[in-house]
């Protein structure tokens, strides 16, 4: 980086000069710019789509899209489209789905669908005499947001409810209007957005113009929706024999694999530390399906961490149960996930998700998404008191690792046949590959 | 979807077999096919290290790749990329780096780098015993390891310290080995875990011939890193004079401007809802940067959540202090990012996005991370607590809305003047293109 003085008007700057600019601040110009416009896809008119999801674009960053077939879900077979740059994370799915698929599948039900927005404001008037009034202020509320509802209502969803929250023990003069809505199948952030403003405006005019109240000035402080919806939650799980718990990789009696895999459910019940990396291997799931069919993947983290952290302590977000010779392996979060709007039908793999799994309404693909965060969940879980982690992800990343050192697919053969029944790490792939070049020098 | 069996094997099919069994679902397959390759870089070679990332990959999935400029952050300039599909994201951050370019920039220190790993065991032997024999124990742990350390202490890190924890009150006969790592410039995931597993099996094979212990059968449950690293801590801040607050979009008062902003953040600490919205922006920037690094969002996600959740209630990670007529607005976070490893130098544009941050150690690249989620978090209650976000956002949005109606370049012109002073929904540029549209149509 040469650049050490403020950029004036980079936004304004075409995107040809943004690059030239940008590729000036290394030390082989031409060569990063050529590698910038070699992510450009082939056709311009698609290109400049990418450019205008967000600003300042470049170049777009390539993300694998891959596949995991075999998900069994409430009788159905979804071949699940996930966009993910961690190795074993598609190859966990598919390993845990095809397990399922032989076992009833994955069963899932969506328990509520309701989204939320507030209107947060301070006033320092009498609240006695706001809540009298707000049957009023509601049905205004209601009305005067007709133009903006109307298209949503024609879907079948809309505002489901609106109350006003006193929040003063918390902070002084603080309320808020809490309102309640159904979005159908978009993630509705927009369309909240625009409701709470508008609620907003029409509260703090009521409030200045009313004769009733002697405090007429409502601040408004902010109007947005909230990403934490513990009302918009899916529920799934998976269910065999406890003995039908075997045939993995490693042999492990069934009863054993169910009493350490408990454990470590458990484990992650009681323990920050574990449940952090244990919840974080079904959002490795979640993500992955939110990113291919183009959903917003932080406010999805967002709310299911805030989920997991709901009764003062955070903890794992599945649960297990042994009951009557069933083992019985569930997952409960909040997704607020939509399949129209934003960029699911913009962008033209999202689209291509969405097709793949059959077009889902948003419930149906809170459901699918549940699942795949569940069957990484198994997955994880089962590598992790089977044969352990490094195992398995190690291969997996052993292509990575290969490609770090250059190697030609000669060596990748060699390698993956070596490596079939040896422990890798970077060090054992460097030992062996120098050993494989020295055997490779013609000798004098 | 027309397949509805189980596909037997589907790992080991080739790319283009993948690809054309993808595409034989749909009704259009050789149109499918194309536009999955269509997205395809053109050096086939590179296309490969992009394929071996992860599993069953048969395209890649674009996002775009932006650059935020004037980040002046302990006063050094930084051009910083950011790779989001969400819009307005960039544009905040540059908004927001500009603003605090001009008083003194982003201020930002990283408080500790300590990962975290955990043999977790249930053992139903003496615990007393067990704990007097640690300090001989762990000294085995230790030297055993050397070989797995040996790099990394070479580089300056390693394994800092092992301790005994008895979790029984949490769990029946469940302890751990909680050890502590200085991974330097990795995130060190496969380092801690082979250390781990490593610990694991010399603990349950020394209780296991040890004449010392009655119960001699130690289960291991897992062998795992903690994404939750509370003592992987960056703290920024921005600082000005209150009167210094405004020149906005809006006119707005400092004192007013400093009030609302001040009530926003209270908010945050107080209620879910809205802490959840409000760290989720935080993490807008710092997935961002995160993703244009090749670093694991889903780690950084859960790990700032919990965090977030520490006291028993879920609130904002950053905070206010108005003091002696200056604000200070700071963040505190978990930022556990490599430099090194994973794929951070395998995808090229990760590794261009490394150099063009002047190729930073971890502890630069947190501070930077950790800089944009707060000038993402300022820009966003910046937005809400003035002129609302729905103005700004959906202005933002207008191309994608705009594309959904396959406008031309004539209609985006005219739409994007024409919304300068008009609200931005879906409906009003539905509207306009109506109109546009029938005016264009040749009278007869």
């Amino acid at each position: 980086m040469k650049n050490n003085h403020i950029v004036e008007g980079f936004s304004k700057l075409t995107k040809n000069e943004k690059l030239r600019l940008l590729s000036g601040s290394f030390r082989n110009p031409a060569q990063i710019e050529f590698m910038l416009r070699s992510f450009w896809h082939v056709d311009p008119d698609r290109q400049k789509l990418f450019d205008e999801f967000s600003e300042n674009t470049i170049s777009n960053f390539y993300f694998p899209f891959g596949i995991a077939p075999n998900f069994v879900i409430n009788g159905k077979m979804y071949m699940v489209p996930m966009v993910i740059e961690e190795s074993s994370v598609i190859a966990a799915a598919s390993s845990s789905a095809k397990f399922w698929s032989e076992k009833g599948g994955f069963h899932s039900e969506v328990l509520s669908t309701v989204k939320i927005g507030q209107v947060h404001f301070i006033w320092k008037g009498d609240f006695e005499q706001l809540r009298t009034s707000f049957p009023e202020i509601k049905k205004l509320l209601l009305e005067r947001t007709h133009p903006l509802t109307a298209n949503m209502v024609k879907r079948g969803g809309g505002i489901l409810d609106i109350e006003l929250v006193d929040h003063t023990k918390e902070l002084e003069n603080y309320y808020q209007l809490k309102a309640t809505f159904d979005t159908r199948d978009s993630m509705g952030a927009n369309f909240i957005n625009s409701c709470l403003e508008e609620f907003a405006d029409i509260l703090r005019e009521y409030i200045a113009e009313s004769y009733l109240f002697e405090e007429q000035d409502l601040q408004i402080i902010m109007s947005i929706l909230s990403n934490y919806t513990p009302d918009c939650l899916v529920h799934s799980y998976v269910e065999c024999d406890i003995s039908e718990c075997k045939d993995f990789d490693e042999a492990i009696a069934a009863d054993d694999f169910v009493y350490k895999f408990e454990k470590a459910v458990q484990i992650a019940q009681v323990d920050i530390h574990r449940a952090t990396t244990h919840n974080k291997g079904i959002f490795n799931g979640i993500d992955a399906v939110a990113l291919a069919t183009g959903n917003d993947f932080r406010a999805i983290e967002a709310c299911g961490h805030a989920y997991a952290s709901r009764d003062g302590q955070y903890k794992s977000l599945s649960e297990i149960s042994l009951k009557d010779g069933k083992f019985r392996y569930s997952l409960t979060v909040p997704l607020s996930m939509g399949t129209v709007g934003g960029l699911t039908s913009l962008h033209p793999l999202a689209r291509l998700s969405l097709e793949l799994l059959g077009n889902p309404e948003a419930p149906e693909l809170m459901k699918i998404a549940s699942c795949v965060g569940l069957a990484n969940n198994f997955g994880a879980l089962k590598s992790l008191t089977t044969k352990g982690i490094q195992k398995g992800h190690m291969k997996m990343h052993l292509l990575n690792i290969l490609n770090v050192f250059d190697s030609d697919e000669e060596e990748k053969k060699k390698a993956i046949h070596y490596f079939k029944h040896e422990k890798v790490s970077y060090s054992s792939v460097s030992k062996l590959l120098t050993e494989l070049r020295l055997q490779g020098k013609p000798q004098l």
